[in-house]
């Protein structure tokens, strides 16, 4: 309710400050006997742990996951599962350059407006570092997929744009997104990414991105109409992830520019199942998955921590200048595939028990 | 739960189908004294109203609206608001065309993937007419904010794309909007925009649209962090609306081509307020209100109901060729203005309210 | 949340006052493809009609259920289930004796403090008329069950007490509670106590009684751990009928006076099968069902309007005396019995599915 | 959702197994600026702690609690506080006498209908040990409520019977309760149970008790109609604790043998403010809060670990007797008194935050 909780059934509660003791999330409603280990959710952190390149920042998080409950002999029990990941690098750094200010970008003017309180550290709990929780419960999701879905399930995420440079989607190849730094699927855009990127961290500025995740081996049927349409429970979830503007499903906005006749997926049969002959709708039709892949696609805006002078104000009311220095992502976006990705699982974990639930 | 609800405190729940007796909805948790008619509501529902243009369908429903519980002697009691709308030109027409066949870009196929049942009644639960009870809800919303937050909040909607033609944003005019029938804030547009449609109309085809919601007179501090925020639950909101395939706020996919410089807005204090020099942000930061008039926008698929031949297939898996008569709006975003409208609106009460139980 | 929602996915929503046009209930999460006509759900709305004997009020209200959506083709589709009735006798009569007091026992003063507002009309929301929308919900959940439990599974309530005179369990026959006026399972209890309601109905005073709700055929493992137990679930619904103050399950409050060797209920194989060799647990250990019957049993506090006069006070804080004429039930326990078994029908609909949903 | 969550805005999450690394609870939606250290929640942990007399079990569990986050330079910063409780004395035991069998009274079965899963170690999340999250919850509800409702507010709690022994309520102290290691307001029956109990022990069997809870200082007005009447909360929250069996408000189940005349508490006007002549309702009216202190009770059943032999099952299905040996309370209802405080409390703090949001 007080927004630290995401989903109704497979549901999962995050909590910590960027710069406490510790952050995880408690995971309520997992499917019992479904095999658990640390190592399984790893894995997935590991893929979004910081440092790992030049272009991602340079604190040292070794983001260690420890189960505290729910699992027994090597599989879930059904109760819940409690995931704790220590900060080590949390550095008793020096605040006092923005302790009593308000940087332009971050949250720190409106949590002090809703909260009136004014946690400095690190931006507290609007750190993207409570993402590493949701990659912890996003592991936890993929597990029961996989048990439920079989083998043909998998979700995937991979960069599609930084900055004003989007790839050329006639070079996608999944295999590419290993290879570099980005999760680019398109190699040659790759390299420019990097050269775009060098350039924007040298100058101390920073560069937006678009994400793509996309969802295969989900079968028809899953979502609720109305309030609790797939796509709605997507946008919701790719929105709440931190730096986020914009979110599409399939054609997204370029639909808005089509006609009838262009927008709409035909069917065929064959093999005697439903076929779509396109997919503009992004697998989502009325709200409920129709058997194609899952697409969705999400906008990044600039890291807002950069060396510039920005015009801000303090705590109590005077005009300063903010300059952010320290270790910062120039593309916060590089690290929000997995994030995004483990939205997609967490959502589609949910609506395949609330489907079960209902219609099964 | 299942779908059918949105809100936490301020609630509301939706029923019925296109084409039964009535369709209406029960508004939970408004609180109580706030003045409430029927007057008030069908203000609103007048301006969603179908068959006021050539651009949008010639179904003839008064939409009338009838309280039938909550308000006593004029005021809201606290207890739940049950509003009815019935449907009066349901006609029971032949459905033998498409009864047993799904339509390309309805959601005939996945509901009868989920639930196993088809409703082939104009759509059914999936139809847009459910959109009137938004709107019913959504005069509620604005009854409750305007006693809240006086004078200065206002939710205004507007039209800024049909199809490929994008207002000029240099001639917006918010007076423009009740001058033509497509909430279109650019005169010179919409008249482009007719002809565009009369030609779409002609053909047989349909259009696709963007909607721009702007809330005024917000104040700073409402939304709740990491799963919901208040621009995470508009997405939801919105995206959840008919045929909407994408929902951005403030400068949305446009930042992700930003240079951080660039995509923050900074801040000056002006007669001892903190007042932001640009508004990227769309009002929003770290998932909150920042004072700011909050921003979001969202795209609208062409109607999927067209007259030129789709292919289709049957429900016992036939390939089969559909072609959609009957009264359809060309342009479905025309009227998805007003239900756009009443989801800001719903969700900022519900927001309000959660940030007095918490913060007040 | 504001109360008048119960349930998490069999999720009902009920509305409407007392004297007010209609009452309703929305029924949001049901299971597709159940066959469903209004007969049976008016079928048990019967059983709960006032007037049927001279023990109950002598408003007059058919209580005529209409189905407005939800159902297509006599089967259940899976969307929200609007379920009206109409208020017929609802006497615009005088209310100028109660209008501006406060009554003892009922909710007038609480819900002014609450609401600031008095709806003086038979109570408004707070009248008992609102468990006709949970039984027609209970009728809803009945069927549910029937299909998923299959003919074993029955759900029966009794009257057990009334006043201080408790029916001799070893006489209970339940063939006996459609033999006369108080769904007595002990027809020499059921003479004694119309002797005595006679009396108490002639003395203008009222009485009190304790229900016992019993549900056979629930299969083992329903309920989910700590704060979902089945019993906590039932306890929460049967708690929220007017006028109850006591709840418990199994042995009850008569088990705090119990030892360990005699509390607990032994186990045996029987037919390949755990049988529990009594069922002082009421069928529920740990929160979740054993196989066993459900057992709840709930305490009535006598009917609030008597004709003696008691001492209140009026809105604008003097004191008064308030007689209560007018049509009342003598005892509103025996109304409660059919309102009961609702309650369990509900609270086992909804858990059965939560159950599916994460376990199956 | 899947049960381990209480309350709608002031919301906790508890996890964990008896015999596992830890234990601990998320509390979200606390208000932001509220004092708090670890101390305050000690305090009362120190209450519930085990092996305090020998009327306890001889577990040694220290049950210091950590704060892991919500917290910063001494207040609640409104997000979530994550509190850790290690265990200490799960000795990593022998089980090998439990493992492969169901014990009566227990929820060994029960869990394992549910999950297909046995976590034998002591109970696993079934146990007891769970409440001491609960006390840790409701010791923030304390802080919430003692800012909010000022020093007239206070929750305490007694017990009232041990055995087929009740107290004598003439001889109630609260004084005494501090004094005797039942929380037993009423010193000679205190004596009585010392006895009584020792017997019990000595007999390797065990005690029911019930509790008494009661808040004093609650204004009147909160509450929600219906499904979230503030006793239907409260008797949920209390039955979720482990062993209770029944819960009764007020004069509950006595109620049921009373008179109009003598149940329903009168009013008069004293000092400007309405007050009760009596307390029948306990504090409670049709779901709200009336303004007297709020009563409440539960009847906790005896231990089901004891030294006499029982019959029970294995999980392979074979019949078997069960004695269960090792550390246990023979009397369990002695600790349940602050854990029913604590839900009394977290109970009152969520409607309190409730009411705000809606009424305020």
């Amino acid at each position: 309710m007080a927004g630290n909780s995401l989903g109704q059934i497979f549901r999962f509660t995050t909590w910590g400050e960027s710069h406490g003791p510790a952050i995880g999330c408690v995971v309520d409603g997992a499917p019992p006997r479904i095999p658990l280990a640390e190592a399984d959710i790893q894995s997935w952190l590991d893929r979004r742990r910081p440092g790992q390149s030049r272009f991602t920042t340079q604190r040292q998080e070794p983001d260690q996951v420890k189960i505290l409950s729910g699992v027994f002999e090597g599989v879930t029990t059904g109760t819940p599962i409690s995931l704790l990941i220590e900060n080590v690098d949390q550095r008793s750094k020096d605040y006092s350059d923005i302790k009593d200010r308000f940087r332009p970008g971050h949250a720190d003017h409106t949590y002090w407006a809703k909260y009136g309180v004014r946690d400095y550290r690190g931006g507290g709990r609007s750190s993207a570092r409570e993402t590493a929780s949701r990659v912890a419960a996003g592991a936890v999701a993929r597990k029961i997929l996989a048990q439920a879905l079989g083998s043909a399930f998998r979700v995937r995420g991979a960069l599609v744009q930084i900055g004003p440079h989007a790839i050329d989607r006639g070079r996608w190849d999944w295999a590419e997104i290993e290879n570099n730094p980005f999760w680019c699927p398109d190699a040659k855009t790759a390299e420019k990414w990097a050269a775009y990127l060098d350039e924007v961290r040298k100058e101390g500025s920073s560069a937006g991105a678009v994400i793509e995740v996309v969802a295969e081996g989900v079968p028809a049927g899953l979502g609720e109409p109305i309030y609790g349409k797939l796509d709605a429970d997507l946008a919701g979830a790719m929105m709440s992830i931190n730096a986020v503007k914009g979110v599409e499903i399939g054609s997204g906005f370029a639909a808005a520019a089509m006609r009838g006749e262009d927008a709409h997926d035909e069917m065929r049969m064959k093999d005697g199942r439903i076929s779509f002959l396109s997919n503009h709708a992004g697998g989502i039709l009325g709200g409920i998955s129709n058997g194609e892949p899952l697409v969705a696609r999400f906008a990044v805006k600039p890291t807002s921590s950069i060396l510039t002078p920005r015009r801000g104000v303090t705590v109590d009311g005077r005009d300063v200048d903010v300059r952010t220095t320290g270790r910062h992502d120039p593309c916060v976006g590089i690290r929000a595939v997995p994030v995004g990705e483990a939205m997609m699982a967490c959502v589609l974990a949910d609506h395949w028990m609330r489907h079960k639930a209902q219609c099964d």
